[in-house]
């Protein structure tokens, strides 16, 4: 995997089983929905892992939980700190109430306010910070060093990659339930962790499938990685309405794997996202939150180049605020 | 069942273990859906069937597929002919096209916009009638004279209620995968075809499970038929925001069988509804048409006389126009 000395190794294959056992009666198989008239709008065959219908509305939960129930009691009793964006903070939050952990999670003012209350109603203590102004990692070592709690990163972590892996099992497993071999993948990327644990999962079940990242426009530093062959940042001041997609540059871990193992990086219009925000509600019945319908807004963008395929989407999570929501569906196409 | 002499026998449970084995590949095995926090705060445990996520956007495919796979090639030839709200005519027109047969729908002008078009969409021939005004019956009948197409009619009929029932099939599977024993079930009844067919099922696969139907108030002919012990009929005039749910009077066939199986009928107000879509929008990430929220608003009302138990909800459906779940999401609680 070329990772450099002195990272922590990425996980392998049997690491994400492992977190598929501990997941059990924690996480959800989430369904492999299909619409015939979404795959004949679009001239080939889509089939879309809802992870928004996932235990916090987001895929967050499985990484969180993998790596936190396998604390140690000492560490358990100092408690856990986490800074994210929202879906991580829920993961961290719920994963938290289960084991009886205390979670400090740091979270930017600007989160939608769904995130913000649901991490807040499953216990843990949220601190703000604007995001324009102050340091995440900063408050969190603050935090670590005053009470010795353990961070629960969102990525760049061997057992949150293999948790979010588990994704890439149940894909494999559905897709051949349904006889459907999956020609490609597109998932979200922020850190790049639940696409690469995907693609460890599915390089083994599923080699002859290509997987490819997708990031909001302005924010493609995985795409430019990719294609570099090193981690390279973005530049700032750009805006997404993609609130959980909004990282600077790719993780360490989660790099070495996705240099190896995707088919590329892809980028996604606001508009696009906004589109596929309506289609997923009227066709499929599901609330997206910009962020998880990145995947399926870069496909409506190369609907042509994947003419005939079959691709799966990796709806990542459904945490949007009601009125945020009400104004998408109520756009038009 | 006690059916009168000359009405058709109801189904019994071997017609919806066929129904099933012709429904694989064409409608779903929804998921069975579960929120800790709706759990938390209505302090009984809530499965949720979400038959929002079917194909067509609601159960109704279910006992449609399950009657026109039965007609034989003549009355394929001269195609079938349908009146409903606007679910009943998404799953005949999604029927007919899977089994090549021409299909028209009598539809309320007034139905939401997106049942019509969708119905269209599928290649049915859609003709509109006023409600208030115009008698679907008649109509259907004059289309029957002249062509010689078939009714499917939307639920007093045994094929149709093996379809549905289908849906009682897998609740009992799949909450015995989750180790969850059914205290009840709540589901939306409008003709009791869906609730019927269910409770053929469950009385064999479940039976210490009780099942109740759910009507909008000014619409509860089932809840006061069952008290009374015969058919009564709604008074007119009545307004409900459930469009899927205006039926004067209980079926036939299923009212036989309701009579004997339910343990009884239960009623929810708009405001209820209301308060069950934009809950199944914010903790579960699914959109619901009122109707398919019925079940969930009548458990909302009675959270303290099923403290501690586990109640399925059956979520029928979620063919919802995007102004009007914009409009209910939006509302306060």
């Amino acid at each position: 995997m070329s990772a450099r000395p002195g990272d922590p190794a990425p996980p392998i294959f049997t690491d994400i089983e492992d977190a598929a056992m501990r997941l059990v009666g924690v996480a959800d198989r989430t369904p492999l929905l299909r619409s015939a008239r979404i795959d004949e709008a679009l001239g080939l065959r889509v089939l879309i892992k809802a992870e928004c219908l996932q235990q916090t509305g987001s895929f967050k939960i499985r990484g969180a939980y993998n790596k936190m129930s396998q604390l140690d009691a000492a560490e358990r009793r100092r408690g856990v700190v986490a800074f994210s964006s929202g879906n991580h903070a829920q993961g961290v939050a719920r994963s938290a109430k289960l084991l009886g952990i205390g979670a400090t999670i740091i979270m930017p003012i600007e989160a939608p306010k769904i995130k913000l209350d649901n991490t807040r109603s499953d216990g843990a203590k949220v601190v703000t910070y604007a995001r324009r102004d102050a340091n995440r990692v900063a408050i969190a070592e603050e935090i670590m060093d005053r009470t010795g709690a353990v961070l629960i990163p969102p990525y760049d972590d061997p057992d949150i990659m293999a948790g979010q892996g588990t994704i890439g099992l149940e894909l494999a497993a559905q897709a051949g339930e349904i006889g459907c071999p999956m020609d490609a993948v597109f998932g979200p990327c922020s850190g790049g962790g639940m696409i690469g644990g995907t693609a460890i999962a599915l390089s083994k079940l599923s080699p002859g499938t290509k997987i490819y990242s997708v990031e909001p426009e302005g924010f493609d530093d995985t795409k430019r990685s990719l294609k570099a062959g090193e981690r390279l940042e973005n530049a700032p001041g750009a805006y997404s309405i993609c609130d959980a997609l909004l990282l600077e540059i790719p993780g360490k871990i989660t790099f070495a794997v996705n240099r190896e193992l995707l088919a590329g990086g892809l980028t996604a219009s606001e508009e696009s996202v906004r589109h596929a925000v309506r289609l997923a509600f009227t066709e499929l019945k599901i609330a997206l939150e910009p962020s998880g319908a990145i995947g399926l807004a870069a496909l409506l963008e190369r609907r042509q180049e994947f003419a005939g395929k079959t691709v799966a989407i990796i709806a990542t999570g459904g945490n949007t605020d009601a009125a945020q929501f009400a104004e998408i569906i109520g756009g038009a196409d």
